[in-house]
């Protein structure tokens, strides 16, 4: 089962926020439920939410009235911009667009019904593509991984991140399928716990071991000699190296260079965002403070009802720290700088 | 009101694990029940702990049928024995076991009763100096602390981790009652949550402002320039200054070292263990694995019920990512090998 897929016209999605307690699917009839779908994280995931926002515009194109190519290209520039503002961070969701967009302008020769049908045809294939580029580069990915490792994973980056496979879990997936034994400590990665709630979840239903751990404790694990690698994904590489990933990545990488353990981004070139030149430009996104106080143990709300907090939902970890960028056209060493523009198609 | 205290012959204490829903006081009639007190964290803090261990040595000679100093003396050591095995890695406890051995053992000339009421005394004196101690700490340390400052803290080092008034967050208090304007991001600690639970219910008293962050968020908010210092309490220090503290406090203070913010670990001099040369050789916990699992979010369970968790609940900090030790008799900078032994009294 992928985790989003096009069926009956309408865009079906795994809903992230039941599992592991249900695994419910949820159909999206319109662009703007795909776009709140995305807002509120039924689905999430970089290369997740890219796929999502082909599947929109192309939900889009279908609800659209137009009876010609330039009218549809007109509503369908209105749903590109209300998919866009769903999430700021990963830039998979402004590049998929911009991959359809350009697509469709690229064919208004063809009818309005024509122009619809390609429409889909390039979100189908943004999605089909997405499974084999991760099957690539876990293949990469896997050759970095030794026999009897055990690996700290943060957040989540399988099959429920992507439309199939996975990209850091993917490359997890492949070696443990080589007949490596790896082992995983997974971040619970508060606050939405996708390292808890789903990466727990999908080495369960993959037969790999894994032992949870609070965010915290990865630096006392890494500096007492039982981590070998981390890895993780990301939501935009800049065009130095420097990555934005999930809140918390910044502090593993720190503690896992302070004890020089191998940091591996990976992640498709779709996530190369090469026109920022650094990460401090990546705009970071701020979510709903209830994310850090709705937190519960054994049934009790833990925080004061009067409570405020903050929640940022991610950071930027500079390049020095990331030893190298796993993507499906090979494995990217530093100087990022340099070596990055190398992997990703121009466009 | 006190964290612990000695009333009616017995120990009563603020049950910590209820808090912030409720404030509860329960009563330890036995040694045991406090050793169990201790494990269960219905009172945590090195301090408190220490304050706890020495109460519960007066409830072991008050419970004790024995009739000479000797008889009395042997069934101290068994109860020494079970409450400094409650916890491992907080010095406190065994520093108050033993300078309440030492009280009794240097008092055999007096009788069975005469022991009880000095052990009792002394205990007292443990739990009363903490408090003065905690009060010197922090003029101390509130002279670290600017006007304006927003500080990241770690855990909960305040008035419930001690007898009274705290370590770290009694350095905020005072250089807030000193009219600093002091912003504090409480780091909500997983896996107990002391942050989110404790330290949060206690600004909330003391009027200071707060916000609650994940874990995971401290190393953005340092790296983007919104913070100015970090403060934490410390279970045990190494002769080297090396500081075993509440998982997590590694990474923080990695975080903080990489944008030159200064780190500051609050501690009684009880806490300075000379006896070992560097933090390699603390004796870190590992505790429950149902702390990290048993973790729900709006009700609902987080983990996949067949997970399993590593739940270490200590990490050591370097003593080269700590700006400054603060104690009761003054500010200790590096290097600590030397410095450190000047501020501990010769027992």
């Amino acid at each position: 089962m992928r985790t989003i897929y096009w069926e009956n016209d309408q865009v079906k999605m795994i809903d992230q926020r039941r599992l592991p307690a249900a695994l419910d699917i949820i159909a999206c009839k319109t662009h703007a439920e795909v776009a709140r779908a995305i807002k509120d994280m039924t689905i999430r995931g970089a290369p997740a939410i890219g796929a999502a926002a082909g599947f929109g515009l192309a939900l889009a194109a279908r609800q659209s009235p137009a009876r010609t190519p330039r009218d549809l290209l007109a509503d369908l520039q209105a749903a590109s911009t209300l998919l866009r503002s769903a999430r700021p961070t990963a830039v998979n969701l402004a590049w998929a667009l911009e991959r359809v967009m350009r697509c469709a302008e690229s064919k208004t020769n063809l009818s309005a019904d024509g122009l619809r049908e390609a429409i889909l045809n390039e979100a189908q294939a943004i999605a089909d593509e997405d499974v084999q580029i991760n099957k690539r580069m876990a293949e990469h990915g896997a050759a970095l991984i030794d026999d009897g490792d055990t690996v700290i994973h943060h957040c989540n980056t399988g099959a429920l991140a992507t439309v199939d496979w996975g990209t850091a879990l993917g490359v997890i997936r492949t070696a443990h399928e080589q007949g490596k034994h790896v082992h995983v400590l997974v971040d619970e990665t508060r606050p939405r716990l996708q390292g808890a709630r789903l990466t727990a979840w999908e080495l369960e239903q993959y037969g790999i071991p894994y032992e949870i751990i609070s965010d915290n404790a990865a630096g006392h694990f890494l500096k007492t000699g039982q981590v070998q690698k981390v890895l993780f994904g990301a939501d935009r590489v800049a065009a130095n190296g420097d990555v934005a990933n999930k809140i918390g990545t910044y502090m593993l990488s720190l503690a896992a260079h302070d004890n020089r353990i191998p940091v591996y981004a990976v992640v498709p070139t779709s996530t190369i965002d090469l026109s920022l030149a650094s990460g401090d430009l990546i705009p970071i996104e701020e979510r709903d403070p209830d994310e850090v106080l709705g937190i519960q143990f054994h049934g009790e709300s833990v925080t004061p009802r009067e409570a405020e907090a903050r929640n940022p939902a991610f950071d930027v970890t500079p390049n020095r720290l990331i030893t190298a960028i796993v993507t499906e056209n090979g494995i990217v060493y530093p100087p990022f700088d340099v070596n990055l523009s190398k992997v990703v198609k121009v466009k």
